[in-house]
């Protein structure tokens, strides 16, 4: 079973930036310890601050993946060309976030890309993936 | 560990009602398999369709209990009573939705009670009772 | 044929409450006369003040009853629970109000209820309800 | 007791336009059945697509006629000035629409005409019709 | 002189809730001082939790008692079945709140109430109470 | 100096309609007294309920004509097909109400066709009218 | 006759300010002429650019004269105050503006006194104030 | 091949209104020319200020023509019934504007029609014309 | 214990103004009967009807008084700079109306003050002002 | 005359993605007709899903070539960017869309390209580029 | 070079006034200083919390001295008068905050005087003075 | 001291881009001018159409530099994902705009990113950049 997942913008800053709202923990080392936890699947792992590339990655592995983890950061409240990559591929979607998107500011409460995913899942932190990947399961 | 999912107004009904939308599993078989799942959990399920009885049995269980998972179904988003029950108890509250809520009618995008949770789930059908239950391990 | 009339809340105070708006002739006066009138149907009458209680009396006679007439009152513009459990059910049901709602205040003007009914019926004081019944004929 | 049946734009293509919305009957058949029925009434029909002539024949019909029952189509929606006429006459007006409004587009949800008619009735088909001629008996 | 302070959701756990916003002192002390202090009032207290209890506590006490003392909780910003029973019933009905409704979340500045009551009182902490009582001296 | 009168719908009602609002005298007794005061100008008038012929009106007259007074009615606020056709003549239009269309509704506080208008004259009753050939004098 | 011209902020600067908006006369010389004209009645004239020493002058001037007229300038689209000044008073108040604001920046089309004022007349340059002289006479 | 041009309101005026906007060319004459450019096809047209006849034409054409090309001009913005007119007929409609609709006014850029028809074009002067021709081969 | 009372706009013609709204009774008249009432407490009184002027009183008083009741008249709606200066004052500000604002025109639903205000009274005619200085002692 | 066509985010899955809205032919196999129909043209083509990579390709073209033709994608109804890129080049840019945008979800109705575009096409399928192409002749 | 600083309300309780919003300096010292500082320029200042006076300051200096440096506090987001001002004057104004109104409540975010101003500079605490006098060097 | 100035979208074409709006001068020749003028600094530049690129490089100069000085262009109206980038860095970043964002579009009235940043600075032309480098000093 392959999954991936992609991670959008400042994502890459996981550990450094605003550790009130996100930890302490790098994703690198979140990652290693998710693909030690569930060693019966093909777990890969993907970033980009460019919308355009993370398009690209959903075309590349979204028909034969068998699923794809995506945490859009900022993108997610504003990019009508991602919602419609993931309504384009065959793979199915799950959209993590880390923090509680509908505890913060007004404008983090609407996804362009919920609707178009397979579901949803938002606000446990770094588990919020662990939930994804147990989704697939 | 104690935990219970609290089901709001319909919800009854599953297995029944729009099965197209919800599937044709009534909750109570659902809810037989999930506590043979986890066999090292206290497990208990409560229903009503009065928005009143839903605060009062967060009230009875939002002190002692260690999680609880609300399904408030169309209360979700015109409720600001349940909002603030959930804001005035201790246990932590998960809301899941068993459609893809962001996927239906404008008015079910937003969620009184979703900033006041711990975190969200949606979209997995009955499979998000159980990811709301893994996300308490 | 069996059908029922469901009064949401404020309805037991006909004939006392704002009379220059609603009449004062009492709903069970009234219902009577209707009574009176078809006898060939099979005519009930409900009333209840909580929104849950009107839910769950849907829930008991959506299934077998032929058709269901409902003036939900206040709940009709802020109730999403009320319309799940009418496009749960498969009985029919008639939206009815004695007053025109359009020529009241603006947020009564909006009816979360009636996309999901069969029709709606407005402005014809307690003759809306004799309408409904003519309906089912 | 004289009542005018009025129709509005597009009415005259009943039986012809979007059969799935509705229905398969002209309306010149439909209204033969209905003059059959009511055999103690003098009802009259009236169509046009020109706005500025429905309210002429408000204009006409509203000071002696004892109802009028009106589905003004698109205009519903748009029209402050067959609003106008509503008011300007004495003869009461019955809004009727014979699908349900409130369950098609966002922007037939509100009527400029309701607040000045007498009642309301929607969503019965060509039955909208005989249950506005009742409301007059 | 005979006035009943009818309380809504959650309050039955001040003392226990958010003691930031609202004090730590329950509602059944503060009741107690209340009453000793005005010894010539005949002075009662009702709480629940399910709205249409408090419309039914509404209709029961709205035309005999003196004065209405209504702190509607979450309610006040989603109740138009309470609003039309604050307009129903006869006695003067005064909208108190403990904290600055104002001063909170956008969604609490709205009230439906307040328009049918004879006023409003809000921010005084529990002695909103006892200014609502002085104002019926 | 040739000057024209453009009433649009419902304007024929005047004395009729709603005099409570507009008055009791009829638009032609009104008329003859404005011909009789202003001898020196060429005065006409012309009514019609359809937008369109009112369209039509103002290309016949709208390029020879020294003056245009436009009373659209109910379409000053849902015609942009009028405004086009103000824009596109070259006489100057004044546009005249006999009410205060700002007393009156929210939509009618809107008016399409003021900002291609050369002036606005409201709430003067008839004397609107005579106040827009004073201006022009 | 008593008549008072009331103008409010920047209108001293007319003749100086944006003259290919207002002209290039200044007020002064303009009122010199409109009293010139009018030497049956008793016209003064007041400006200030203080919103409350307006408010001060419809106070003095709003129970003896027979009329005011208000060219408000920016207060008309943001003072409540004034609109409840000029509801205060007795003196029927007439709303003159320069320009025609329709054509003008969005926020200038609407006005928050004209609703409370008995007519408005806008976009003939300093021929508004003459016309709002006419209609009182 | 039968296709019809149905033009709407003021575009009788072509070449003599807002030349600035719509070029100094008359429709005949470009029509003149474009049936000279497409011999083989059997091109009308058809103009009216009237938004009732409009939708008569297109009930008249609109079931055995080949193709429609509208331009309803004013009436694009505002006509719920053209909409309902275009979605009754079968002959496919094609929406043109001869200016950039969404480089004027902010109430331009919505059409209530597009959404009913094959397809818009705006933009190209009088050579939307042509090129909607061009899409029926 | 020092408190002023400080109006805004309008409210010197109390008495005279609007008195089916505001009642028959001079604000001084009631000044003198409150200041009778707590001969304890050292009361005074200002109005002004310019902004500025009350913001100039909020400064002069707001640091050494022990309690301000604030009646701001139409600027509640509109004032920031009010607004401002409440928070920037130490003395707490109580805001006070004499008629029910939510039963008024929309606009009047909004204050831009009472989230810096300790409390808000407001729909007890005069007594309004009473208990606001209940609620320092 | 050298024409390019840019197309945006998603449009290189065309004859994979959502057939049933975009049709089953690739894009490099109708450019190839598309080149073979307009032989007299420099026709070129290029595609990609990063934003900022179609700005720099509209700065690279829109000096020299005689015209673009550029087809968004998700872009067109987000970005500033690409707006600011069309009105600061020489060379005219056609918008053209394959599907009717116009009769999809909501926030396809606003183009913020489409007002710095010469004229736009939609809802021809791929024939929207001929008719763009055409419009260059 | 004559430059003159205009602030408007509250500010002069800068120092005192919710200092860590503002810091604790006050305007005076913070003025001397800048005095010092630029001794090759005629610098001055005004404040007044009256918005009248404002604009009666802008008049007087507006059409003699080289620049205007206005912080107009609460007033920057309600007043249309002040706008109007800086438009009819002919000295470039320079708007000025001291705090960053984009971070602060919504309201702040909205500047009627910028879009008349040659230039906007805010959230550089007392800084943003000096940056203003910058700008005309 | 590390400063760096980073411009977004289209700023590229400085010199040749609407020059009416922009100014003629490049913005390699204004930055050499004013590396000239600040030689105790070190000054860099970065400029690139791509939103991802831009976010890179404030990550990357982020934690060591002293100051950005950012110009987002169109992004600074749309990217979430630049405003987190923001916040997430170390640097504290001034935003500058060249022309006077408040004096055109509508859409370019808000800025995304300004709650974020230290400052704002708009209107001065190339002058706004020099200003944002004074900030520093």
């Amino acid at each position: 079973m392959k999954i991936i997942i992609i991670n959008g913008p400042n994502l890459n800053l996981l550990g450094t930036r605003e550790t009130n709202v996100y930890g302490a923990q790098s994703f690198d080392a979140y990652f290693a310890s998710l693909k030690a936890k569930y060693t019966g699947l093909d777990l890969s792992y993907y970033q980009s601050n460019v919308e355009g590339e993370l398009i690209n990655k959903l075309h590349e592995t979204g028909f034969d993946f068998d699923g794809i983890i995506l945490n859009a950061g900022g993108y997610t409240h504003t990019s009508v060309a991602l919602r419609d990559a993931i309504a384009a591929v065959k793979t199915p979607v799950i959209e993590v976030h880390i923090s509680n998107i509908f505890a913060r500011e007004e404008f983090r409460h609407t996804s362009l890309l919920a609707s178009k995913c397979k579901g949803s899942i938002s606000g446990f932190g770094m588990d919020s993936y662990r939930l994804a990947v147990e989704s697939f399961l």
